[in-house]
């Protein structure tokens, strides 16, 4: 098979090698049908992630069909037709029991594409299958299931939930890639007063505007005064990071009211300052996490009734063939205008 | 009346004054009884509390006896026996409706000693009264419910709730002075698995023992493994933060387990360092408040009963005309042994 | 002024009577600009509250501006336009305290057209004005603000938020009158998969349609074998109850899925069978509720923002004066059409 | 080996039979240490129960030795010390990724002893073994971690945990049989202000009292007016109901409080009345629920660590083989003392 291997920062080739293939009573293997490109992925290329082997098949979303199954798999069967997603869970351990999959402690967690192989491949072993995949109806578009993978529950859960977005609240993103457009599109399921989008680029403005914003700010034109005036000088009652930089959390800090909620939605390679002398009496929550994906089934059977759309965070598609120019694509968005990138399997 | 007025950092002085009086329709005229020292009432000393202007009369908590109320009090009369809470609440605006009366913008919140008038005094003019007292009942110590003017809700609210205490969890307090004190008793309601207490005074440490830590451990000796060690290594289920510097909130996010709770409680000066790239995939919740009191008349009904001790906190007892020595031996509390001091109404 | 006077069963009189006034200092006088009439009040006059002396001004809702206050009021001044709500809020016992105003023991709680005189006049004196009444932006309608005093924050709380409803949820509202559709409006807020209405009348089907249901079920055509063909045999996720009869409740348990919640919304004269037998091993929430109106000043912004429109409810207008009539109108909702009737004042 | 059949209403055998099993490679086959009988057991005898075919072993509840597990188990291996749930959880559909083992559609839930043959046997075949059973320390003992397989997680999940049992609260557990006593005992985790037991027979009121009862009132003597008395009137802020018979769940209405919450365990074979006549308007929450067991590992964590005691529940053991005694002596609890029985692998 064709995939598509880390070979050490900044370096990858879309090569021929073995062929995925079961190994565990536990595994499915999948032929990927779409995947697509992360941001973390690049941090990867950049050397950032080092539980990340040379050598690594890349990639953690896919849609793809069954191709074969271990011995103790029961949930799906060749031919089926699934989504992969981004998080494995073993589904016994402590952390699976309590439906935080993220944390899984069995084996399981983000592991395809950074500790075993990933996606980003013809075909794809898939530990604990049962519980680390999700049959996908027929009706459902590749192409918007496969936002399912990683986009879509890592937004609302760790965005939009852990934020307890309700409605009338002023929601507050910071930053307007992907990940901000996704917590746009899932805050809007709670009917909230009025969200803010924050992003210095005006084609992500732009594009927040599409996918539900109210106000779009730049965010070299004071965007806590902007806040401020919209919320009788209180803040936000739900801030949520999607950037992964230093300021842009403290920006969040700086957004939110008295009682609300900060939720971090960014990876972070650095601290923050965190300014308690402010914030100590203020009663703010501040929330951190990996997506556990426990949202997907739901998240699935509304993308499937039409009540979301994955489809519109893709801007560009390509032959998985492809997959190297579609790095190259997807590593300059202010160039190339790109959200996320669908690569699909030829024919 | 005799009061202590702040005049200016580092000083202060107990003199005569203009007897405190009702000037507001909603105020209560309370006769102090008994009176306590903060933390923060240090902090005001040492200039460090802005909002405070000279000549103000220091002290946010009471039990006192009503002399004279305004025209629409009705909860209180002359005569009753009354906790005065370290909170003030309108009872009327947006955050009193939510039960965050600390956050009250109807002219409450912390202001006694701070924007209006003190409890340091043998009188004290309470605004806001039928929502900013509590009736005590006579089998009720006064030196056991003065310690619900602050100590006890701040603990219980800010420290065990807001870090969401269960049963068998394990839970970590990083300083053992009188906060960090009442949040070990408080988070015991709960029935934790073990009370793991870290300070580096070793009379605070056997002091966190007698008021129910499972373990102390000396901050010098690398709480961090022993926190580990009792943990299988993923850490604590809830921290809590008692000190209010940097360098302790940093111990606790180093403290607390994925899927934890981090509470911070101490009363900061300056930023500390959010570690972010440690915690952005770590599902840890950090919160941080000023007490609300919404509390009050459980742990009040909670004393009342027996099932919680106030006096224990009380290590030392002046009369209320020995202020100025009672400040100066709470203000070297390794020395003095001092957690709590009473100050009496004499007679 | 006028005022219409309940004079024993089925009887009332729209008569003369002493002008409404200011008599404690937390009273507010109100000008009757615009009242309404609800279910309740035809149960009054049934006879089925035995709490309403005879003579007593019936009422609970209006849109007014205020003539007259109290010393002790502070919130609101003379020429203010408010809502008053439905639920009078001492705002000082513990009830209150806990934002559970409906159950209020300090004098407040269903107490106007109940125990002391109500809207249903030209003018109203409301009690604890500062917390019982609601300033009105400009910028919002009579008519749509009317909607607050009663019925949509009775259908979001006691219904939508009570049943925990939440994105993707599959909801059974049993009852379109005007508190169900205002359930299904409410409901809508949270962006449910599915939104099933369950009534006899098929004009209420209708308006249910028109108010967001997806779905629309007669009464007589088994509605259970409808919910669970829809949620594969599982049952809905919420059922809100907005009858008031103990067949409505115990079709409501016959919908609920495993796990699901049952808000009743209905006022019940009579028992209902809890079938036990089936529901005890079934991880089913019941719960029941009077308005405590915490959600007013949210669902008030919302509607000053758009977002929700309470006027869609109203479908007869008359003058104060033909109250009588309206009555009439109301009281027969399947010939009339009727959902809610706006009696405004004259010019 | 020997094993305990239902053989048809009222009667029952100690026979030997085929030996239990492997037959799926998911499943463990664990050797009985020890085993108990519970109420459902004696419901089952009595013909109520139809799920459960003539033939069938008894019993949900063991400690036993892990002797063989299919080729999928990877939890736990042969020689084993383990715990057998009364629940059975597949781990992969959708209740159970939710937590809701209880309510799962994949396979599991109550089936030992209902559905597939139980643990009142030498040996017994434990489906889904990875998320079916737990690992016991070395340092529980047998007949203390045998109260996990059911009344302890039952009593605290479905009575205390949906009771929402907060510190301070008054809970009224009506029956003082072994799951009233264990809701008592799991109650006093959370520190409530009070527990008031209620039990018509004077020998249960006293196991109340040493479980942790605060005051103990005989059904006959009017404990509505016990409980009011003790609460100002209002009620008891949780009420759990242990005995599963109308006229109990029917008291426990009664005995809430306005805002309280109803908490139903018992396992009920008729309807009771809910007099919504006068609980519409209360905002009560009444819950119902099979255990899920999702409890399990905190309490067994607790019982290892010696806050809580499994073996305080035995008050008799004997000899497996001499199982059909021991059901005649729990059979006629109010003559034996029976609460529960202890039956011991020989030797």
């Amino acid at each position: 098979m064709k995939a598509l291997r880390y070979t050490g920062p900044a370096t990858m080739e879309w090569v021929d090698t073995a062929d995925a293939a079961v190994q565990e009573p536990t595994d499915a293997l999948v032929r990927v049908d779409a995947t697509t490109i992360c941001g973390t992925d690049l941090h990867i290329l950049n050397g950032d992630v080092p539980s990340v082997d040379h050598g690594r098949v890349l990639g953690h979303e896919a849609v793809g069909t069954v191709v074969d199954v271990g011995a103790a798999v029961s949930a799906v069967a060749a031919g089926d037709r699934v989504l992969v997603s981004c998080i494995t869970s073993c589904g016994r351990c402590r952390f699976c029991r309590e439906a935080a999959y993220g944390q899984c402690v069995g084996g399981g967690g983000w592991i395809l594409g950074n500790r075993v192989d990933g996606t980003q491949a013809e075909l794809v072993r898939v530990p604990f299958a049962d519980t680390s995949t999700h049959l996908l109806p027929a009706g459902l578009s590749t192409e918007s299931a496969l936002m399912l993978s990683d986009i879509l529950p890592t937004a609302f859960e760790v965005g939009v939930l852990n934020g307890a977005v309700a409605p009338g609240d002023t929601v507050a993103v910071v930053g307007a890639g992907p990940i901000g457009l996704a917590a746009i599109a899932t805050a809007r399921l709670f009917s909230p007063g009025a969200i803010i989008a924050i992003d210095p680029a005006a084609p992500r403005r732009d594009a927040a505007k599409r996918f539900g914003a109210d106000l779009v700010v730049d965010t070299t034109t004071d965007p806590t005064s902007v806040v401020m005036a919209r919320t009788d000088g209180l803040g936000a009652d739900v801030v949520i990071e999607a950037v992964g930089v230093p300021a842009a959390f403290e920006l969040c800090a700086d957004l939110v009211r008295p009682g609300g909620h900060l939720a971090n939605v960014g990876v972070h390679g650095s601290p923050a300052a965190l300014h308690l002398e402010r914030l100590w009496n203020r009663n703010i929550t501040i929330t951190t996490g990996l997506v556990d994906t426990y949202s997907t089934p739901r998240l699935l059977a509304m993308l499937a009734a039409g009540h979301l759309d994955g489809a519109q965070f893709i801007t560009h598609r390509f032959d998985l063939d492809d997959i190297e120019h579609a790095y190259e694509v997807f590593s300059r968005p202010m160039d190339s205008g790109a959200l996320k990138i669908a690569l699909h399997r030829r024919g």
